[in-house]
């Protein structure tokens, strides 16, 4: 797969990139609202939609040969988005299909066909090697190990995981967690993971063994980051239409990877910021299906909402 | 009933007061970490007990022939709560027994007995009746109406109802609506009252029939309070160890209402304090049995709790 982004492009001098290794696939996906067949959906390109408003992306993944590849190029042409590492197999693409009901907190997985990502082996371009900022999402935590072994000690390494790889490879990801900065997981995850219920004392558990930073997300209730010992919590945008939940949690992550990368800091300040962009690309991705409209949006729309979320949580403390 | 606050308290002519009609009740209590068992309970207590840290309380209630009135003497000495509102009747006291499981999000009822509670009418004692703040607890719709009638023109009227009202009582619950300014209820309850799922939606919905405020409270998720114009989200503090939930809503109630009481001021500014006073009095009142917790802590505790409800939300917008 070629190169999409131009030619000319210089934005890797300036910007630090961000490197994900994720799904690459395709959704089918119903709602109160309607359904969309076949759309642009995985990780991958939920995390490289929300991440390259902010800085420039370098995506690791597989797609089988019907994979709608120009739709692809076509959906994030003129976006710092370098597809060179999705590795084209023979064979079907990654296929997930699902509803949501009312509540539209919880899907309900109809059939997921995993394709050739059953045997996706990442192999990480040499022009990726140096990535500052890593994010390995939701796959075997073997290959997450794996591709550790193929960068060039990033700035800060984040991991994604869920329940199937806590459950079926357990020491391989307590053997992951010593080795990334910072993991992000839902609150479900977190308690399975630790056995404990109460996420404060998840998160503690998580950072005893091994990432300094815990990001528990809890959808529609917001999302924590825990530090050893700080705690900063940005809620979930209050919309008054969910039109979509699917990819609210991986575009999270490219925000949050994304505003780290293009500010290349990772304090505790920055840090918290990077929760909010989070928080405000995951806002965006649910207003419509796939990655429609993390693909309308631009940096004033980004900054609107930020500033939103400055306004809902606001608050003067008294001096008496 | 004696008024219990020493003599020479001249509380009420340097703050605002605030009337509170609530259940006095007898809780027992079992929680992953112990038992209680007839403690002191009812929603007139723990607004009470909370909102006291701020301005006095006048509580209006009723407690049947059974009611260890020496101890709740005992527990309110010393506190600005002005008793001589809680009537005593022949009959036995209201009395709630409920258990958490390891969750503690969900109270499981076992048994609730309203005794004297069922007969209760509510009577305002003439020195009650110009309260500036007004507090009506969770009661019969027809009852909170029947106090409104019995006040002079207060400053801000804030109700609290539940999913039996709402279903048996609609036609004067929506009468209620019209009569205050500020409504707080539950996630479930806004929805069941609404017939909206989204919250956004099922506050606009309430506006629409009354109240210029909504504050929905999500327990361990927090609160929204909701404007014409404005959304304002206080997270409930992440305590490590949260023991018994019980009276967790009515404690918020009492810190928000005890906050606008004792600085007298409704802009949007300071309503936004009081929801995190309310929160930070809630995130107490979890910490132990009963309202133990609340009787231990002063301002400084209160003022440490506000100040980390600043530092677990607070981030610097960047510039860019």
């Amino acid at each position: 797969m070629h190169r999409i982004t131009p030619g000319d492009n210089n934005y890797t001098t300036i910007l630090m990139s961000v490197l994900v290794v994720g799904s690459v696939a395709l959704d089918s996906v119903e709602t109160p609202f309607g359904k969309a067949d076949n759309v642009l959906g995985g990780s991958g390109n939920f995390f490289s939609a929300a991440a390259s408003h902010l800085a420039p992306v370098q995506l690791v993944g597989v797609i089988g040969s019907d994979y709608p590849v120009a739709e692809l190029e076509h959906a994030f042409a003129g976006r710092p988005i370098d597809l060179s590492g999705v590795e084209r197999a023979e064979g079907s693409s990654f296929r997930w299909r699902g509803r949501y009901r009312h509540d539209l907190n919880t899907a309900e997985t109809l059939e997921t066909h995993l394709g050739v990502f059953s045997n996706f082996r990442p192999k990480i371009p040499e022009q990726f090697r140096n990535a500052p900022f890593v994010f390995l999402g939701n796959i075997d935590p073997r290959l997450q190990l794996e591709v550790l072994t193929q960068v060039d000690r990033p700035k800060l390494v984040a991991c994604d995981t869920m329940n199937f790889w806590i459950e079926s490879r357990r020491p391989d990801l307590l053997k992951l967690l010593e080795r990334v900065d910072l993991i992000t997981l839902n609150d479900a995850e977190a308690r399975q993971l630790t056995e404990e219920f109460n996420l404060v004392k998840a998160a503690k558990w998580i950072m005893n063994h091994g990432p300094r930073h815990v990001v528990i997300k809890k959808g529609e209730h917001g999302a924590f980051m825990f530090t050893e010992s700080t705690i900063f919590f940005a809620p979930a945008f209050p919309l008054e239409t969910v039109f979509d939940p699917t990819g609210a949690g991986d575009s999270f992550a490219g925000g949050f990877m994304g505003y780290l990368a293009r500010t290349g800091d990772i304090s505790e300040t920055n840090l918290r910021r990077a929760v909010v962009y989070g928080s405000a690309l995951g806002s965006f991705a649910v207003e419509k299906f796939s990655v429609e409209r993390l693909l309308e949006i631009d940096a004033t729309d980004i900054r609107n909402r930020v500033a939103e979320f400055h306004r809902l949580v606001n608050f003067e403390q008294d001096l008496t």
